[in-house]
C-alpha cells in the first residue's frame, strides 16, 4: 500500500512537525525547558486523589467503568453549572454543560458543530499553536487580529470585519482567550470585553471563550468572563488540566441547551462519553472542596514562579529585549530586535546555552513573531527558574551582538 | 444569536437522534432491555482494579496525572504490540501502535486522517450504527455491501468495485467487523478473509478492520485476523470496552508508522493524548496478566447468556422469524416476515411487552432492515433473558397475527 498517496488534503495543512519535534528536543533531560506549557506537577494533590478514587470504586462499584451519557455524568454537569456561578459570574443549569475530554476536544466538537470547509475563523495573533491543528482540519480561513496589553485589539477587529463584509464574507467564529492569553501573557479589561461581545453581537458571530487559565489569577481575578457579559452568544471553553490534572483529560463547553444537543451529536461520533471512571474522581475532588483548595495553592505557587521569571528577565535582559507581565497563567511573551530570528536562536540556545522556549511563528497564522517567543514558567523547578532565564537573556545578546557584526 | 442557522452542513447528516431517543427510551427501569451494546458489569474486575489504581498512584506518583506523548503510554503501547502476536498473529513494535480514547476515537482518527470530502467508503450492510456517526462527519459516500452468515460477501464487494471502477470512482476505504460482527453476530471464514484482503490489496483500498469483539469468542478463536494476513494493508482497530470496561475509554490502533505518524497528527487537535492514568491502570492491569485472567470469565458469562438467548428464541419464536448463531460478541441479528415494520414493533413491543432492541434500518445506509432488528444479549441479567426474548417473540407473533388479519 502506498500510504502517503492515501492521506487526506487536510494532513497537508496539520502535519507541520516542526513543533512536535521542537518539543521533543526540549525534553532532553540536560536542557531547562520552559518550551512545552504544562502544569507543575507539585500542584497535583496525589494524597487525596488516591483517597477519592479509591472511594469513588467503593460507593459507585462497576458503574464508574460502564459506559456514561455523551453530555456526561449528570452529577458533575450540575456542579460545573453550579460552579460557574460564584467562578465565573454565569448563571446556568446541567443543560448547558456538556463534559469533554479535555479542552482541546472541547474546542474540536464546537468546530465540527459550526465549521464549514472556507469559514472564517477570527483568531488572536498571536494565539495558542493547538488551535490550528483543530481548526485546520476544518478547513477553514484565519483571519488573525492582533493583541496588545490588553488582548485581542477589537478596533483592528471591527476594521478585519468590515472588510470581511466588502468582500462578502461572513465570519462564522472569534476565538478568543482573554484572561492570561496563551503566549501573550495578557488580559482584557472590562471595557474592551464589553467591546468585543457588543461587536459579536452585532455582527452574529459567536464567540469561543477559551478560559484555561482564568482561575489562575495572582493578585486578583480578572475582570467578568465574556460568556457573563453575554451568555447567549459565548460558547465558553475550561479544562480541569490546569486546575486538577491533565491527565485525566477531562473540560467542558458551557453554551446554550440547542447547542449543547449539536455538540452531543458530535461527540457521538468523536469518543463516544468521556471516561466515567474520570469523571467520578472529579466530581468527588471538586463536591468535597477539595479542588478549590489546590486551585488556592496553584495561584501561589504559579505567582511566585512568575514573580522569579520578571525578577530574572529585568537582571539578566539585554537593551531592546521586552515582555509581557502576566497577572496569572503560565506565560511570558518577548519581544527581541528585529532581525534576529527566534527559530534560530533557538536551536542554537539548546545547543550552547542548554535552555528552550517556543518561537514565535508556530503561533501565527502567517509566518510573522520571527523576532518573538514564549516563555512558560510553570512547569520548571522554581529553583532553575533565574539560571534558565540567564541563559536566554545571553542567548539574546549572542544574537544582538552577532547581529550588530553582521550589520557592521 | 440564532443557533440553528449557525451549525455546519454535516451536522444535517449526523443530526439522527432517533436512535438516542430509543436508547433513552430503552433504559426504563421496567422494560427488559436489549437495545444498547453494553458489556455486562459483572465482568468489570473492580477490586484488581482498585488495587492497581492505588498501586499507579503509589509507583508513578504525579506523572499519572501529566500530559503524555500523543502516541500513548509508551509502556503500554510496548505491551499492546507484544500481545497483538498471540492474541492476533500480528508481528507489531511499538511504532505500529497508538493508544486511542476508546474505539470510537480510533475510527474517527483513521477517518480524519483518509478521508475527502466525497471519497467513497465500503461499509456493511448491516453495520455498527455509530460507524455511519464518524464516517458522516466527512462527507462521504457509502457503498454497503451485504453480509450472509459468514460476514461481508466478498463477491458483492467485488461487484461493486468494478461498477465504481466502471463510474471512474475509487473506494478510499473498506470497513468491516470480521468477527462476531455487530449487528450481525457473523464471523467471516479464512478463505473469505483472504479473498478480501487480496482483493482490497488488488484495488490498492485500505482496510479498516474493527476487532472490537474478537477476543470475547466461545469455543473456539476465531480466524486470523485481516491483519495478519496482510500487516501492511489493514488498519487494525480494536478497544479496551470489551475486555476490561468502556468507562476507561481506551482502545488503540495497529497500522503501518508512516500511518501512525498521521493519526498522532491528528490526534493531536482531537484529544492530544489520551488519559495518563488511564494508561497506567491498564497497563499495569494488564501486566499482571489480570486482563487475560478477566477475558476467559467473560467468555464463559457471554457464553451461557448466548445459549440462553437461542434457547430461548427456538423455544418461542413464531414461525417465519429467523436469527444468526454468533459464536462470540454481544449479538443475535433476528429477520421477521417482509411486511412488518420493525421500528414501529419495537415502539409497540416498548408499550406493551416491556421489551426493548434496536430496530434494523438504523444499521442500514439506504434505510434497508425494515424487517431486521438486533437483540444484544450482554447486558441484561442472565435469569431475565428468557422472559426477556419469549416477550420479543410475542411482539413478533402479534405482528405477524396483524399483519395476516390486514391481509385477510
Amino acid at each position: 500500500m502506498d500510504w502517503q498517496d492515501t492521506f487526506a488534503d487536510r494532513m497537508d495543512l496539520i502535519g507541520d512537525t516542526a513543533v512536535i519535534e521542537l518539543l521533543k528536543l526540549a525534553e532532553r533531560p540536560d536542557v531547562l525547558s520552559f518550551a512545552g506549557g504544562l502544569p507543575d506537577a507539585a500542584t497535583f494533590p496525589m494524597d487525596a486523589v488516591k483517597e477519592v478514587t479509591a472511594q469513588v470504586f467503593d460507593d459507585h462499584g462497576s458503574m464508574s467503568l460502564q459506559y456514561g451519557p455523551t453530555a456526561g455524568y449528570t452529577a458533575l454537569r450540575e456542579w460545573i453549572a453550579e460552579r460557574m456561578g460564584p467562578v465565573e459570574g454565569v448563571t446556568a443549569t446541567v443543560d448547558d454543560i456538556i463534559v469533554t475530554s479535555g479542552g482541546i476536544e472541547a474546542m474540536d466538537l464546537i468546530a465540527k458543530t459550526l465549521l464549514n470547509p472556507g469559514d472564517v475563523v477570527i483568531v488572536e495573533a498571536p494565539t495558542y499553536l493547538t488551535a490550528f491543528s483543530v481548526f485546520r482540519c476544518y478547513g477553514v480561513e484565519f483571519v488573525a487580529v492582533d493583541i496588545d496589553d490588553e488582548g485581542m485589539r477589537v478596533d483592528l477587529l471591527e476594521e478585519q470585519l468590515v472588510e470581511l463584509e466588502r468582500q462578502g464574507k461572513h465570519a462564522k467564529l472569534i476565538y478568543t482567550m482573554p484572561a492570561f492569553q496563551n503566549p501573550g501573557g495578557v488580559t482584557m479589561p472590562l471595557d474592551r470585553r464589553r467591546k468585543l461581545v457588543e461587536l459579536a453581537d452585532r455582527y452574529n458571530i459567536p464567540i469561543l471563550e477559551d478560559h484555561a487559565y482564568a482561575e489562575l489569577y495572582f493578585d486578583r481575578a480578572p475582570p467578568p468572563s465574556l460568556k457573563a457579559l453575554n451568555p447567549d452568544g459565548v460558547l465558553f471553553v475550561s479544562t480541569f488540566s490546569k486546575i486538577f490534572g491533565p491527565g485525566i483529560r477531562l473540560g467542558w463547553i458551557d453554551a446554550p441547551p440547542a447547542v449543547i444537543a449539536q455538540l452531543c451529536q458530535a461527540k457521538l461520533g468523536s469518543d463516544q462519553c468521556s471516561s466515567t471512571v474520570a469523571q467520578r474522581i472529579v466530581y468527588e475532588y471538586g463536591r468535597q472542596g477539595l479542588m478549590d483548595s489546590q486551585i488556592v495553592l496553584s495561584r501561589a505557587l504559579y505567582q511566585a514562579k512568575r514573580n522569579t521569571t520578571l525578577e530574572a528577565l529585568t537582571g539578566h535582559a539585554p537593551p531592546g529585549m521586552t515582555w509581557t507581565r502576566p497577572d496569572g497563567g503560565f506565560y511570558v511573551w518577548l519581544t527581541i530586535p528585529e532581525g534576529i530570528d527566534s527559530t534560530s536562536m533557538l536551536a542554537w540556545a539548546v545547543e550552547h546555552e542548554k535552555v528552550a522556549f517556543v518561537a514565535g511563528p508556530s503561533f501565527y497564522t502567517d509566518g510573522r513573531g520571527t523576532n518573538q517567543f514564549r516563555v512558560c514558567y510553570s512547569y520548571l523547578d522554581q529553583g532553575l527558574i533565574e539560571e534558565g532565564i540567564s541563559r536566554i537573556c545571553r542567548s539574546v545578546a549572542h544574537h544582538i551582538e552577532r547581529r550588530h557584526r553582521v550589520s557592521v
